[in-house]
């Protein structure tokens, strides 16, 4: 049964890997024009923004699947089918961007952050959703401090991310600014606690 | 040769995993006009479902994928090129699926849907020729209680996706909420069955 | 060193499976028209063809792929060199294939065909090159009847291929025939031979 | 903690992979026009140099990344990071690419080659900034002569992609021909030293 997650992790990984590669795709070649290359390519920074922050959300969302599951140690159809959820987020992610990229900076820019922050509810709601289940379902390796920190830190998630979208209708950059800040925390965390495991394994 | 089956089934993850992340790809990215941008993303829905159902699909795919070499221990040129057969059908989703979301509100919605769930006919025959295959030449790891199972089911389903292809000069609705069944019957079945060999894993 | 090869093939089965799932992007989705979608699909054939024979290429030269590194054991930076040479001849088929189905009705056929054909010889020619390489500087697992029947059928590839080019000029449809007859004998060959290490392994 | 680094080579190689294929989306396939196919084709031919500098560009790069990880046997979550954004240059590849093939006989040639040199320029830095970072952490194996080898060639890179960039304003084409003389410079070298530790593996 160890093989059974360590094929979902190889395809998981494929799907991040090809997820985060396609992001590029979505950038426009500016073609020959009067107008002066430098300009062009400087008027398209929205498409750069949007493109920097989805890389490095779903590199960090990569980084956690892999965390989750060196805990995860057993897998049956329930964890299969959330797993394949939450694939299905992160490989939705390059449509909220290129939607955020191409109007950011018109009238629709609150709907398109609206979207793009609404995608990463899901995400994270589906990686709730994965770890709650797995740890139910008794999946996991054994639990110790570092799992209880993640079961923590994954409640906290959803709400983070809900009150992320609210801003939206505050402040469209606020919003976007916060979803960096959470980005970033989700990076780092509950790696005091990673410590202590270590010493065992 | 049990490596022979490590490397099919590494390639055919990867091809699994490039289908089901290319599928994004097909949504358009609503352009900058006088319409609001919400409702541009509403009118689009069809693209939406025909994304999720096609998700769906190539996911339970690989799961089925996955299932089979479980059982297939050894592989010959025939399986390698049956194997192929099936890939081919997989690759080919993005196309239906695009055609389908393009279609679904025009005129052409019943050759859409006939091209998509004809798709599905191609795929379903290609699974249960390349099961009866390993059957007939005795590839597998030894007959178990869910093998049997699997040739059961795999019987059935050319059929029920022809009956699924038919059901589109009848309703296009009602052929596609089909597919939605049948997608979600070949998730879980065969599985009472499982708990069986289970035991003795 | 074995370490070695196992990256170099997990690397090429990705550029692979990338290769020859990228292609039906190639497939251009009719837009809503007068003209049914039916007749608007049927026209598009020569982009089913060129898919279908691609498709069969690029599968039938990762089992070759597969079958040479079988051999090959020990790898130098000659041979990493020579096997990105043959990935970009991969790589690169979904250009000609597409020029192949847009220009296949039209003036341009035969140019489009040298060029299909013309990517194949390449390919051939950089197969044929890694393997005597790996011959050459005794990177073989051992010599075997299997090794030197691919020695003698890849020193054929190039000839059989650049004759397959040549018939551009006398017939575009021969030419393109001939493709597919040579995708099938190197899909099967060697074969009979290979009968025979297997007693040993 | 092998595992670890196992992983990360394990998505790092499908980036590679997956943005090495994608460079051949960029080359435009010509329509049915007036013009013969055979000129359209020839015009194209920045896209050419443009796509085969890129592709031997990542290329090499892979084989330098995975070098590196010969040699990195343990992970932490600075590593994660700095991995991250080395995969962050290689993904964007394609953009400067097709740039490049677009304005290469443009007005905006300086710009393009400018964009496409800088990208590099920054790739050198994270490949210099990821080498520095396991060195000082000591999450290398042991110090080797090649080890050492690596960090005095891994210093010259951001210097010699830099001097690359400056001369972009002196002559694109000159610029160009140097990045063609780096990309085999960092193909081959530190090999000499490879030797020597080959002798205890």
């Amino acid at each position: 049964m160890a093989s059974e997650t360590s094929r979902i992790e190889a395809f998981s990984d494929g799907v991040f890997a090809i997820a985060i590669t396609l992001l590029i795709l979505e950038i426009k070649i500016p073609p020959v024009t009067q107008a002066p290359l430098s300009k062009q390519l400087l008027q398209q920074w929205p498409s750069y923004f949007a493109y920097l922050l989805s890389f490095l959300f779903i590199g960090i969302m990569w980084i956690n699947h892999h965390r989750l599951f060196t805990h995860i140690r057993r897998a049956d159809n329930g964890l299969l089918f959330l797993n394949l959820l939450l694939l299905l987020g992160v490989c939705a992610v390059p449509f909220p961007t290129a939607v955020l990229a191409v109007h950011l900076h018109a009238p629709g820019a609150r709907t398109a952050a609206a979207l793009y922050n609404g995608t990463y509810v899901g995400i994270a709601v589906f990686f709730t959703l994965l770890w709650q289940y797995a740890v139910s379902r008794n999946l996991l390796d054994r639990p110790t401090l570092e799992s209880a920190a993640i079961s923590r830190q994954y409640m906290l998630g959803p709400i983070a991310y809900l009150i992320c979208l609210g801003m939206v209708w505050v402040s469209v950059g606020v919003s976007l600014a916060l979803n960096v800040a959470l980005a970033v925390y989700f990076a780092i965390p509950a790696q005091r606690v990673t410590k202590v495991p270590d010493l065992h394994s």
